[in-house]
């Protein structure tokens, strides 16, 4: 019953040529970096990697994608990783994006004997019309492309049917392990861990601390032992942090133009006390420095935090507490922490009251797209297929137009969608304007822009406003 | 933010007549008691109730199902709860068996935006090609039966569609919540609590001690509070132990006959060193008395521990550390807790490599009856159908025939199946039996039981035993 090993090498010295691998971590935060130090000390090569990133250009499962030793990753993100977007864009690497609450559902599911489940993420783009592209050619068309999926209503809605993710060997990174395997993360490391190692039919643990059976009260351990079969020690030291982010000192270091500050502030009066809010990567950030006095929110990072806090003052930051954005962040008091299925869970749910994200383009019914340029950026879908449709409130936060000035705000999107008839509100530095059954409709003008510099803008039909203002609408369910 | 109310009535006042509740709770273990005493001072009544059990006859929820206040029941188990049967078989309660698994994780993926979702579990019984009594007439027929399942296969075995289970409240038992509703739950008297909590459209938490923000560790917190809307504080004197078993003091104070104890000795034979092995109640729960030097094995119960040890020496009883046959029980060293869904993630996935049940039936190709006898005895499946398609090998052990000498082993089984093609072998007071491809193949005789005793007792044939004796089949998947 004792699983630890001597050393890493011995822990995945087995693993062959094309093995399947589910591998923890997201971002930089909880990666299994000793086992996989130890995977690229060999030459196995062709993996078939299931990971919701992949690493960076020298660490983490980059070490083994700049060697040229994967074939395939699952991904939900490809982010600012260069070398993930020249592979994946140049047809060397295989990549099934996937939207990441499917992703950790996928793999909860394979570990849990589930072989398929029914999920809203993805309905009405092309994870559900098939066409995403897997393989590029070498002339940039599309060689490979995802096959379209199963559809079916329940409760009036559409679903798709996605399926489990098994793997030959998890690797994961806990913060203990005792003898039996039993295994206790650590704030936002947490993450993907635990659901790569149920997924796995071999799974190796590397832990910063192993203690004897006993030591770990049954009640706090998250990962029991019966799922893993090796243990291994952890280099404590080798962890990085991919965004140190820090307080500003004073307000006026605060980042951001004063511009940025305006929308953010205007994006901060939609929120109200006591809300569960997730806000996107970029701008949305800014909106906690900018609540109405008495208002306050419960942020959640999709990562597997609720009651984000604060940046850290300088010298506080920690590896294991990123948000989504993977900058350095702090907890409030009352705040959890949890796996990415339980965090995507209370999204879908519908316990997050407001999402705030970004936006490359909305159209007029409240269609999405932010998270692809066909053939130019993939940065993939990360947690927006997920929330679009499980927050109870969609804002989207962003620029009126575009940087060569062409408008965002479209009859009809020309760019992939995240998600169809979604959005409840858009707020620009122009203006505020909701979408409503009947149309677009104008909700405020900015100071100093008027309603025909507001339509200019725009590239889509705008109702005027309500001449009573109405209350703004809430959704019931989406 | 402050979600605590000062009483239970403030709690529950506005919960309609006819409301689905999702009540937390195994057996007596963990029920939030303070909530349903106060649901009970109402007169709120027609309820549709979603609990694993239903409570014994003047505690938990039968105090409302004494006072028919209950309309329908979801549950995997009757049990011992004689007014429980007594109402469905009068027809005047409708009651909805689900495998135990399969309720977990219908409320799990209510709580989670998954609409529906495959498992094996009920594959060749009832539960998928509908029947099932739902509602008995008065003259005893069925008056309303369950609708088949959809069934589809995924990696060669066939699986059921079951979909999720949302309730208008979740009645929930913590031992500490904080004013934010964030939940720690204790030992085994987390079963059914979290995923209840997450399925309900307003939760209620009643716990021992509530607690202010911050107090919690973030990653000790079982049950954010994002999922509960109102705290309560429970009477920590409210508990009950439903059977209260103790250690014996000396070895020839065991309980059980010679018989049932040799029989015990030979299934513990069936077990290695190392193994993860759930015992089902009654005869199964002798073996570890039984366990030959040097075999060590971690027991795992269904209804969330992992590492299950003796009973407790007289006085050190807890009415949170129960097995799945609802008997007083202690940890090990290295032992773990989990709610239901894990605990039957664990289970389907195949973590657990031995499942030994005792059984009415087992016909000559593997299927297993031990849940129910038409019209008579309604028990209810409990966590057996789940188990008999997720354990990698089950071991039934019981009496070679029923007590008028009917023999148990079939051609084909009479009562309604657990699961088809299932048992891998049989340990009978006669004879060890397995089930081979080419139908029942005799192990070995009891001591002085004649080759022709045992044929005489068993209503299928019998291959004779392997001249060398074959090592035991293991199953590589179900």
């Amino acid at each position: 019953m004792d699983k630890v090993l001597d050393s890493a090498a011995d822990a995945v010295g087995d693993i062959p040529d094309g093995a399947v691998l589910a591998v923890g971590g997201f971002g930089l935060c909880g990666i299994p970096s000793t086992l996989i130090g130890a995977l690229a000390a060999t030459d196995t090569t062709g993996l078939r990697v299931v990971s919701n990133n992949c690493g960076v250009d020298d660490w983490g499962l980059g070490l083994l994608l700049r060697a040229g030793r994967i074939a395939r990753m699952t991904s939900s993100y490809v982010g600012e990783n260069k070398e993930f977007a020249r592979q994946y864009l140049s047809g060397e690497l295989e990549v099934e994006l996937t939207p990441q609450g499917t992703l950790a559902e996928r793999l909860r599911a394979g570990g849990a004997g589930i072989p398929a489940f029914f999920t809203p993420a993805g309905v009405g783009t092309q994870v559900e019309e098939g066409g995403l592209p897997w393989r590029y050619a070498a002339d940039g068309s599309v060689a490979v492309a995802s096959p379209p999926k199963e559809v079916r209503e329940f409760g009036g809605r559409r679903h798709l049917l996605e399926e489990a993710i098994t793997a030959d060997f998890a690797l994961v990174r806990a913060e203990v392990a005792d003898r039996h395997g039993n295994c206790v993360f650590h704030a936002a490391a947490r993450n993907f861990n635990p659901l790569c190692a149920t997924a796995g039919r071999i799974t190796v643990v590397e832990a910063d601390r192993i203690v004897e059976p006993g030591e770990l009260a049954p009640d706090a351990v998250h990962l029991p032992g019966v799922y893993v079969d090796r243990v291994v020690a952890a280099d404590p030291q080798d962890r990085r942090i991919e965004r140190r982010t820090v307080r500003a000192a004073a307000p006026e270091d605060a980042a951001g133009s004063t511009a940025r500050n305006a929308l953010a502030a205007r994006a901060a009066r939609e929120l109200r006390d006591g809300q569960y809010v997730n806000l996107g990567i970029g701008l949305p950030t800014l909106i906690p420095d900018h609540l109405p006095a008495g208002v306050h929110v419960v942020l959640h990072s999709e990562n597997g935090i609720l009651g984000v806090g604060p940046f850290p003052v300088e010298g506080d930051e920690h590896p294991d507490l990123i948000n989504a954005g993977k900058e350095t962040v702090t907890l409030t008091a009352g705040a959890s922490t949890f796996d990415s299925t339980s965090s995507f869970g209370m999204v879908r749910a519908g316990r997050i009251d407001v999402s705030v994200l970004g936006a490359m383009q909305v159209s007029a019914t409240g269609d999405l797209a932010n998270w692809m340029i066909p053939g130019k950026t993939v940065k993939g879908m990360g947690g927006a297929m997920d929330l679009v449709h499980g927050a109870r409130r969609l804002i989207v936060v962003m620029e009126h137009t575009a940087r060569d000035g062409s408008p965002k705000i479209v009859e009809r999107l020309s760019l992939p969608a995240t998600g169809r008839g979604v959005v409840d509100r858009i707020v620009t530095e122009l203006a505020v304007i909701d979408v409503a059954p009947e149309g677009l409709r104008l909700v405020e003008t900015a100071p100093g822009v008027t309603v025909d510099e507001v339509r200019a803008a725009t590239g889509a039909a705008l109702l005027p406003p309500l001449s009573a203002r109405a209350a703004p609408p809430v959704r019931h369910t989406h």
